[in-house]
């Protein structure tokens, strides 16, 4: 572990990101006595001047409202905010401008011994230019580190371009790629679960498991984010990350040890066993589709092309993949990964969904016989759910009855604990790179996207229309259903615990 | 299955058996609607006058207050009872006697053409003699069932003997030996268990299970039984029928079809494959004892010999026996099985431990990591409980902590479900012998413990002494420790719900 008493820069202080999620998990941490008292947090953001004292305190009274907002009611306390606002630091700073801030930055931090741990809240296109001011003034100490906000790149060329710069300035062993949903208790419980559970892992592999299933469903279309999304869409935006790291979780061999360097490597070796997807297999194993008008929770939704309005915009708001990861372990298990915008409910889950008993022994009376499934929901709450089969005890003959077990069961924690953001941080100032991305996976990543990214930009189908509010189009449904399986859909208003 | 519509005649009504089970088990499947309207409940005693009515009238109301006192508060309800007595009818009868009471009985039997159903609560040694008066009075028609209280027998010629001589008068198939714990619904849903989930099915053989405890505690002395219990001792009271029937079901392969006749074929297939245990066998794996003065639940307890008045004797109140089953699926795996009286806590347990994960991955600092166990739990309440490995979602870092999960959680059954002598009396009156023990399986059970009970009615050795209140002799865990295994004793004041 490297050293804790850090000082936190955001650059980009002002911004969504840092607001919503970046201040309310270091007030979080700061509440729970979890950040050493040394540790200052530097906001930077352009619209401040540093020689007026009155945009610094108009932004700090931004940074309360915010956490007003975002934090849950009996988290705010006037006391405790008393005591964090007394970490903040406001810097009037320009990423671009080399005079402006950069200076002050600098006299800033030299007021402390802390390691800086620059956090990246910026449009990857100023990560160089950032590298570059860092270094002009002599802020990158050998043990800094810099903390980067997916997505890295917009495809495998631009990824490894920034990749490159900021490696120009940082080793890879200081660079802490984040990806929030690494962050989720259940993602880690997950992990362990996996290995320190006979049950679990001597019955995970292709002999036992018919398929996974992982779904990161939004209700949402654009929200404002027209511009970036329309040159993403699903597959850069939740696929190359989220939906890739999870399914890594899921699929990697047993590392000798549990640490940073070890599960890197074993979720690489998922990225590269991953089959390739070319040509025909494309069209054969994906399903892309676009919202079209609909009604989502109540609410009539526009379609995408009129919220966007541009009629002719084939960016994808869905997308359906079946994948094989060809090793020993997975081979003949098909990885369905699904993810949209505008569907039914937002939730994200993976699905292990296990093979049937050998033998049916009991009579046709005694009801169906379901196959074991292990189910972790990770949004809107997290849990991890193990469907199994058991004796219907208010009946007297013997009747199958399927029942879930929350494995999260007992474990009553405050909700703060819950916040991935929180904990990815947290992580960060503790020095321990597990939970982030190293620039090998960014790049198998995206080696195994891009062809298919390649071919529907080049081919002349457009995505498949599904109404908004729907569980996206049946083509997604026919993709599982050739293989004998089904996609687990919340039944609505589900409530999972 | 046969006709529903039987005759109920209990031989020895007014005796403890009839007035504490039987009575309330029917009584409760009267109220729940599981009798059919025919159904007359018949009980012979010696002491009733079948001229004078007020002897009838008295027992009618024994059985009133018997049931007053054995349901729960709210289970008794004078209208049910009113319709309840109308079924029930008293003769006054004397077993052996065949003129006194049988020609009553046959005349009821004759106003209707339902089956009789004869219940044996009667000592084995007039088994023969009611068979032979209900021949003389030509009462066995060729469907008319008989029930059988355990124990069948003494030893393995004299359970021979009895089985040859009810089997004079009625076939196997229509002869019913009662185990009330396989009554229990725990018992019959742990079969569900095993054949309805892939996680279990596939992990229930010597690579994956460390070994099996089956524990059947007492904290009861002699009760008023002396003359039987030291005569017969923990061996033949407990061992012959529960525990070795308990282990049988844990044990057996999984039938073609779960119907009586094959599950009574693969249960005498696992004893007949019991490791006989001979000679110095019986030392190494075997510790019997005999409890002294002690305290149990606060309460003072007379040593066993005291409490008989004969210090002589050698009767084991207490077994602990290591058994192997020589067979494919259960080379290698001990099944350790206890029971005895006055014991510190009262209750009837089956532990599957699961062999420890292959390697650990967690670092030292992540606490300790248990091996799985399925716990099966019939007395004194019926839950079954499966121990995982769970993150400790209360703290940042990895920290392992074990959980139980109730598997029979979800089904809130009305107690009166839970009467194991209410659901095996009904399975009898529908002719369904799934749960009752073939002439074969006791024979297998005798032949395996004869040569204990021999050789312990040979040697020299008492049994061991341990103070009433513990746990049992020290030898008993010696036993295990010798495999590095431990009995799982239930915490003193230990809520399993």
């Amino acid at each position: 572990m490297s050293q804790t008493t850090v000082d936190i820069v955001i650059f980009g202080g002002g911004g969504d990101l840092s607001l919503r999620k970046l201040m309310p998990a270091l007030y979080r941490a700061h509440v729970n006595q979890e950040l050493d008292k040394s540790i200052r947090i530097i906001a930077t953001l352009r619209s401040v001047s540093n020689s007026a004292d009155n945009g610094r305190d108009e932004f700090v009274n931004r940074i309360k409202q915010a956490l007003q907002k975002h934090l849950q009611a009996q988290e705010f306390n006037p006391g405790h905010w008393q005591a964090f606002s007394e970490r903040l630091c406001v810097v009037g700073l320009d990423i671009v401008d080399t005079n402006k801030g950069w200076p002050e930055l600098s006299a800033l931090l030299s007021l402390s011994d802390n390691t800086p741990l620059f956090y990246f809240a910026l449009p990857p296109s100023v990560y160089g230019t950032a590298c570059e001011n860092l270094a002009e003034h002599n802020l990158i100490h050998p043990d800094a580190r810099v903390v980067l906000e997916k997505p890295i790149g917009y495809d495998r060329e631009s990824a490894e371009q920034i990749n490159n710069k900021v490696g120009e300035y940082f080793p890879e062993a200081n660079i802490y790629r984040i990806d929030h949903y690494l962050g989720k208790e259940t993602v880690q419980n997950l992990m362990v679960l996996r290995f320190s559970n006979y049950l679990f892992e001597q019955l995970w592999d292709s002999k036992s498991i018919d398929h996974v299933q992982i779904t990161l469903s939004e209700t949402v279309g654009l929200e404002g984010r027209a511009g970036f999304y329309d040159n993403a869409g699903a597959v850069r935006d939740m696929v190359q990350n989220h939906l890739l790291q999870l399914l890594c979780l899921v699929a990697m061999e047993p590392a000798s040890k549990l640490c940073a360097k070890e599960i890197r490597a074993e979720k690489i070796k998922v990225l590269n066993a991953l089959r390739p997807l070319t040509g025909d297999d494309i069209k054969q194993n994906t399903v892309r589709g676009q919202y079209g008008f609909g009604v989502v929770s109540g609410c009539e939704q526009r379609g995408y092309l009129d919220e966007l309005g541009n009629p002719t915009s084939t960016t994808e708001t869905f997308v359906a993949i079946r994948a094989h990861i060809d090793n020993w372990r997975w081979a003949g298990v098909p990885f369905y990964l699904r993810t949209g915008k505008c569907l039914q409910q937002r939730y994200s889950e993976i699905v292990i969904q296990y093979k049937p008993v050998s033998h049916r022994v009991f009579c046709e009376d005694a009801g169906e016989l379901c196959s074991n499934r292990l189910v972790v929901r990770l949004q809107p709450d997290e849990n991890i759910q193990l469907e199994l089969m058991t004796k219907d005890l208010e009946r007297t003959d013997v009747h199958l009855q399927k029942m879930s077990l929350n494995l999260n069961e007992g474990s009553k924690q405050p909700s703060n604990i819950r916040d991935a953001y929180k904990r990815i941080l947290l992580d960060a100032v503790r020095g321990d790179s597990t939970l982030f991305t190293h620039r090998d996976e960014v790049d198998a990543s995206w080696k195994w996207l891009d062809p298919m990214l390649d071919y529907w930009q080049k081919s002349k189908d457009s995505p498949v229309e599904y109404s908004a509010g729907t569980w996206g189009p049946t083509e997604a449904d026919q993709l599982l259903k050739k293989d004998g399986a089904i996609w687990r859909n919340p039944k609505n208003g589900e409530q999972s615990q």
